[in-house]
Order: structure tokens, then sequence, then C-alpha cells
């Protein structure tokens, strides 16, 4: 269909995002069953846990799937090796300098994509020699540019900057996104409060209800001194906020933070005093559904969208 | 063509947003002769400016054009009035209740459209009985709403909030842009900072030249605790940034902005010490051109990628 079905191999060009304690090998294996790509992510993971997902994944599917890698994960190279040692052959690298791993990784067959918020970082993709970026905007959960382009700005500026399959990200959850991120000049999605809330999610039920009882202007990107996070809005928010209103530093917020604050409130299920990551487009998820009537209900949209602006002529 | 060029009668579903110290009858003129609809900014302009422009306005278009009228503008009542003597026929109210003068305008048989920020305060314009709302995301340039939703986001919310008419803005200037808010369910669009930057602009040279220069990241949503605003970055932002990095209260922010500081950059040309409001976009901008000429760039690259999508199906 086009560049990006054809590098993963798969039907429609539309990725599951490898997110922190929602993305196992149940919710990426039931994508990549549906058609898509989908993600495991290793950045809530220890090594060996990580090991155990691919392996379960393999045997929930037989079509391609791949690991999402933080690179600020502490324990990076041991993930790395796992993933070298299961001959994962598709890896999404994020949140640090594609040049690190992007070498080994093809060396060993590994097809590599590297998330960004800006073009700059774009090119240093295509310097790298990665196959692929995804571009992601200031609408998107969990961590996030300091430049707070929106996915609107940024797809376009990528576009032009480099000629790699461009994959957006930030925003996209229905048929109308994904048809919106290809006029702007994208080849494929990344999904990810979408499937967050899908029944193969493996975020927590308190978290899963709290998403899809939100509503617009429910989240917030917070924690700018530190690395800039969208989070729902609870009592840790409002901690938070309140801290940065009176001007906290980033030792400040870094301490309030503390430790293991993602993994209480996303999987354990707290919702007043842990950090629930997630995107902006959250506010306009209603329901948790199966990931492939998730797939399912965006392919319809898509087409029948695009068949109507079809017939829409300016001239 | 659809029914936002039927309510203006007008040839393409564009608006030129009625910017302060932008958009005079020069731009409004030239944009509405071009077969879109231009707009007046009255928000910096004193009532008896307003009539001068409306009157030149009028004799350089025999085409609609319309007024954008801040309701938080203090002088407002005298606004309204010249609007009204001078049988003006279209009227964007922003910032402030739909329901203030959309009775006394539509009494009149004023055409009345209401910018809003999120789908609370556009099902208040289907209330107020308006004719049309545009709904700007987090991106667009001036002021802003305050939950920081973008136009991915807050465009497919609104569409199935409300049944009226609905103009995406915030971040559009290519016919990719335009193309990409009908698939997230938009009837029309409104345009702002790539008309700053068009050669009927009546912003200062200066300031047309810091746009076109500009790039990714060289604007920022500030002055939160106030009345949130996207600038362009200079010297006047670093004061912003840092006082609200320390904590600064919403009277210390009120004193550092003090009065007419968008009128020194904007319109003065004052790069250094002006607020200079403009749109994430700006930085995609690199020329500036006539705005018939961007009109028509505009209508061609929609056309193009319409069709190359038109033959890109899922299925």
């Amino acid at each position: 269909m086009n560049r990006i079905t054809g590098l993963f191999n798969i039907k429609y060009p539309i990725i599951q995002a490898g997110m922190i304690w929602c993305s196992g090998w149940k919710l990426a294996s039931a994508v990549s069953n549906a058609g898509c790509l989908g993600l495991i992510g290793s950045g809530s993971m220890y090594p060996e846990i990580l090991r155990e997902h691919i392996i379960k994944c393999k045997k929930a599917t037989d079509k391609p799937f791949g690991i999402n890698v933080p690179l600020l994960y502490p324990q990076i190279d041991d993930h790395i090796k796992i993933i070298l040692d299961e001959k994962v052959k598709i890896v999404f690298t994020s949140a640090g300098n594609p040049k690190r791993f992007t070498s080994l990784l093809k060396d060993n067959g590994v097809t590599v994509v590297h998330v960004v918020a800006n073009s700059k970082f774009a090119l240093k993709c295509e310097e790298a020699g990665v196959d692929a970026v995804v571009a992601e905007g200031f609408e998107a959960g969990g961590h996030n540019g300091i430049e707070e382009t929106t996915t609107f700005c940024l797809i376009p500026r990528v576009r032009e900057s480099i000629s790699l399959p461009l994959i957006a990200a930030g925003g996209i959850a229905s048929g109308r996104g994904v048809l919106a991120a290809f006029a702007l000049g994208a080849e494929g999605v990344q999904i990810g409060s979408r499937f967050a809330a899908s029944v193969e999610s493996s975020a927590h039920e308190n978290f899963k209800k709290a998403m899809i009882s939100s509503s617009e202007g429910d989240t917030k990107l917070v924690l700018k001194k530190i690395i800039p996070v969208r989070i729902l809005k609870n009592k840790f928010y409002q901690q938070v906020q309140e801290a940065e209103d009176r001007g906290a530093s980033a030792d400040e917020l870094r301490e309030l933070l503390g430790r293991a604050r993602a993994k209480l409130g996303m999987f354990g299920g707290d919702l007043d005093t842990g950090e629930l990551e997630i995107g902006q487009i959250a506010g306009f998820i209603k329901e948790i559904k199966p990931a492939a009537q998730i797939i399912e209900e965006i392919v319809n949209e898509f087409e029948q969208v695009r068949k109507q602006l079809s017939n829409f002529s300016f001239k």
C-alpha cells in the first residue's frame, strides 16, 4: 500500500504505541493479529520481564511485532541484548540519540524507527540510518518535547525536512485523525491513548475507566523543568501545578515526583497519588473496546471520510 | 460548495483572521477580492479608526468582508454601533460570551460567528443563536484558551458537539493544513499567521521579517496566569519566562506586560521589547507574499493532496 506497510509487512499503516504499563504482549499481539503493528513497551519492564513478553507475543501471533525502547532506560544494554537474543525484527527507539544503537540493531537485521518531536532530530535520524521516523506532537501522552510543537504544525515540517517514511503521533484516535495525518504528509500513524483504553491493554481498570470518563482539558503537560510529561489531572497533578505556580525548582519537582509513581497510577490503579500518563485525545474516547474493533472502526471511518473528501473540490 | 461558502457568499471556505495590528482594510479587501473572506481586526483600533477602515474596505472591494470584535475591548459598545451604522454584514466575536451581542447583531441582519477553544463554549454559541463557530487550537497565535487543546484534538470534538457550520483555526497555513482540517470535520478554515506575513498585512516590516526567519519552537504560550497568549520568542519573552519560572504572580506579570506592548512590537517594529503575537505555524512560513498568491497556493495544494489521497484506499 505504501512505504510503511511495506517496511513492516503489515496490512494497515497503523502502529500501536509501545506505552509503559499498557503495552504488554496481549495488546501487541492483538494489534498485530488485526493487521497493524503492535509494539511491546519495554520502558516499564525489567529485562527478564521483557523477555517473557517477547516469548509470549511470538506464541500469540505469527504477524510482525516490535518493541519500543526508551533510550533513557537504566538497563538499556540488557534490553538491547534480549531483543537481539530473541531475534525481534522491529525496534522503535525514543528519548535519546538515534545514533546510539541504530548501527548495532541494523547490523543484526532489525528495522529501526526513532521517535522525534522536531525536524532537527528527524534529520539526525536520517544521518543515523534509521528506517523510519515517528514525529510526535504536543498533544501526545507521556514524555514529550520541550518545544510544544503540535501534530498539526509538526508533521508538514518534518515531511519537508526528511525523505524517510514518516509516522505521525499525538492526538490520533479515529479514522478522521488518520486521514488528517495523511493530509499533513504522514504515511503511517502511531496511536497510543486509544489502545491504552482497549480490553487488551495492561493498564489498571481504574485507569482505563478514568480515561474514558475524562473530557476536554483534563490532561496537562507538566514537569517541564525536568522532562515534560502529559498526564491526566488528579490530586498528584494538583500538587505539581501548585508547586510549578510558585516556581518550584527542578530538584523540588523531582522530589515531589519521587519514584515509581507512574506504576502506582497506571498499573496499580491509584488514581489520586499515581502519575497517569495519557494523551489529550483521551477526552474523546468513550468506551473500552477490543483492539481489533478499534482498528476496524478506524479503518471504516478513514474510508468513509476519504470518500466524502474525494468528492469535495475547491475548483 | 458548502455551508461556509454559502453563509458568507464566498468562493473558497477560507477566512483571514481579524488580527490586531495586522488586519486593516488593505489585507481584508485583498483577501475578499481573491474569493475568501477578509476580516478587519478591530481589537487594535480606536472606534473612529475602525470606521475609516470599514469605509476604505468598502471602496476597495465589492465582495463580502467582516470585522473581528474581541468582546473584552474597552470601547466595545462604540465598535458595535459603528459596525451597525456602516451596515457591515459579517461579525466574528471572540474573547467573551457569545450571548452579549448576538441578538442585537442578528436583529440588524448581521451574520455572527463566535470563536471558541472548547466544545462547552461551542454549545453556548449554539444556544446564543450564532451562525457559525470558529474552533481555535493551542497552536494559534495571540490570545488562547486555558485548556491547551490542540487543533487536532479540538476539531473532531467540537464537530460531534454542535450542528452549526464549523471553521477550524490554529496551525493552518497551507493546502495540506486545510485538507487536514476538513478531514477532522471542519467546513472552513481561519488562517492568521500566514496572512500576517503577507504584503498587505499592516504588521511592521521588522515583525514580518522576524516571522519568516523564525523556526520550530520559536513561539511559546505564556502569561497563563493572566490570559494565555502565544508570542514569538524575543527579549520580552525571556523576561516573562524568567518571571514565570520563579513563580511570579498575576499582578507581577501584568506589571511586566504593561500597556501597548503588542503595538510596540507588531506595529512599531520593536523586536526586543515588543510583544509579538503569532502562531506556531509561523516557523513554517518562509516568504512574504501577496494575499492573492497565498490563497492560490493554498487552493492548488489542497487540490493536489486531495487527489493523491482520493486514490489511497485502506481496503
